[in-house]
């Protein structure tokens, strides 16, 4: 790649720095190009929590080259002895002149100390190329860092009349097998994925990543009174972890014997129904990063009601069902004046096969 | 204009054919240009019914540049002599040697004729040419000539989470301005506009076409048991005509009444509900081409279970608003099974402002 600018280096630091989404928890994503008299001459992503940070690789790659070079990384380079050594360090060492980055780290205890020691070092420094997009792609790592919760994302799927399912509760299928294997897509990239208990009831779904190679994400269930049947998948297939978060009034005898076939129980305070903020504390302190709300209309409303939830996803069919009984995505009580609606902000579009995909963050007023 | 192709010269055509959408009714859009020795040297639009054909237009304006050129037309010119004589005989008068035609006449009784009588006379006829944009550009019209029945564009606007209002039915405003001055264009375009008596009772609205120059639909509504208060806005207004169409059991005074205010009321036959085929039917006996239906949930919900919806604008507000009890745009008892859902086919999405127009065309099984 001859002839690029700082923009188009960046922009391909964080196309390879976003294909590794999924597998870098509890780390962001991050990517770095090195380039040497106007040639690209590594290229690096962080690949694995523990393995080398993308600026590292790309030195490596690099090898003599990387002298007297200019390096677009996508988070600053960090300064201090974690698991491997601190990257602003590796980047003086090689002799690089010009350090391009995108975002700070969002970390406000190490905020500024890589930038600090880089131009501590003679270094020329710029910030910010690309930033909206670098600051998107770790949304997941920013809110964690910084909050020490998962972020939570709803999705969903409905008739282009908002119907999640028929009147007589028939949701096979709402989309295209497009749509579908976006969602095993958005399954591979969350940690945990959480339903209610009416889903497990009626459904008795898996709740897999059916890609090749997909990760199983955590099956967490919202289950206040340990509905959850004791033959249900989740809990007799042992394809991945079944944690079940009930209230502070569930059955100790039903709590010992899912805990006997191995599902953990967490149990939240002070009220017969689950505690949401209570239970994303606690998947925070479990380290889990990121969850994919699968809820039906009960339970994203719960979602929303507590402002909890950080994007939407969802998937229109181009289909018509109609019916006044059939359920919406979002049920609860509801807002009463349009004034108050949520607004989602930063909303794109794109098709999916047949159907539409919405993206959109929630405005909390 | 040189260097064109007989498509860009067709898309030409077209563009100004589309120009007079709602100025022609009850005759269709259509659009010439002319074109001799690589430049254009006339270009004609159908502007008003009783006015002249696009091609008469065309050749008028290219005068003695005509002969010899060719005649780019967006429906095949007529062959019989209306209030205006056939164009047919007017191109070979004109000498023009090659007409490119983009669809043939939809009216079983002529169509076709036009062609034999360019091709008798020796001419180079070319059909097909950006059909399928043509044929949709007169939607309108190629259903009533066929059918005899009004073109059923139903329009609505809800939130992402398919809501039409908040459970407190409060509907100001789901969408931008941006999408509420489209909905005028579309009120503009439409002959008449339907709701449902709900809508006249609980919101009084004047149901106008709020843009400069803007055409007034005939206000109908739908209102089985005459309940229309004598002093509603599309009653005492005068701004356009208001036509009502009631049940087999309405009430003779109630009728009596709303005539004597200069309300024209049609009554179906044979159930106390409005039948809505017959009252299509009566409305295409009135030369009533489109209909603009915004209706509520459950006056949506009675075409599409008749059937008789031909076209669907939704407007989609990235908003919000949760409500097991808010009503969606399409009520009804609804389908079971989401196999026989009502598949949407020619479906486009566009930006109105901060919200989404989807456009789609119902396909019944």
């Amino acid at each position: 790649m001859t002839l690029g600018n700082d923009r188009s280096f960046m922009l391909l630091a964080l196309e390879n720095a976003r294909a590794m989404k999924g597998q870098t928890d509890p780390n962001p994503l991050v990517g770095a190009v090195l380039v040497a008299d106007g040639h690209v001459v590594g290229i690096g992503a962080h690949l694995r929590a523990g393995e080398p940070h993308a600026e590292v690789h790309a030195i490596r790659m690099a090898g003599d080259k990387a002298s007297g070079g200019t390096i677009y990384v996508t988070l600053e380079p960090c300064s201090h002895h974690g698991r491997t050594g601190p990257c602003a360090e590796a980047i003086i060492a090689a002799g690089i002149r010009r350090v391009v980055v995108a975002t700070l780290d969002p970390n406000p205890l190490v905020s500024g100390r890589g930038i600090a020691m880089l131009e501590a070092a003679g270094l020329e420094v710029e910030v910010g190329v690309c930033e909206q997009e670098a600051r998107q792609m770790n949304e997941v790592f920013n809110k964690f860092i910084t909050q020490q919760l998962p972020f939570i994302t709803i999705k969903s799927a409905t008739t282009l009349d908002g119907k999640l399912a028929s009147a007589t509760f028939d949701s096979k299928w709402i989309t295209s097998g497009d749509a579908r294997m976006d969602v095993h897509r958005l399954r591979n990239e969350n940690v945990a994925i959480l339903v209610g208990v009416n889903t497990i009831v009626h459904d008795d779904p898996e709740l897999t990543t059916r890609l090749p190679h997909g990760r199983n994400p955590i099956r967490i269930v919202l289950d206040s009174t340990l509905r959850t049947p004791l033959d249900a998948r989740i809990i007799t297939d042992q394809k991945a972890k079944t944690w079940i978060f009930t209230g502070a009034e569930a059955s100790p005898e039903k709590k010992r014997a899912l805990a006997a076939l191995g599902v953990s129980v967490f149990q939240t305070q002070g009220n017969p129904q689950v505690d949401l903020l209570e239970m994303l504390q606690i998947l925070g302190q479990q380290n889990v990063t990121s969850v994919l709300v699968e809820g039906g209309g009960e339970v994203n409303a719960a979602f929303f009601e507590a402002k909890l939830v950080d994007k939407v996803v969802l998937y229109l069919a181009p289909k018509l069902i109609g019916g006044r009984e059939a359920p919406t995505f979002l049920e609860g009580t509801g807002i009463d004046k349009m004034a108050q609606a949520v607004k989602l902000v930063d909303v794109s579009v794109e098709s999916v096969g047949d159907d539409f995909r919405f993206v959109g963050y929630p405005q909390y007023v």
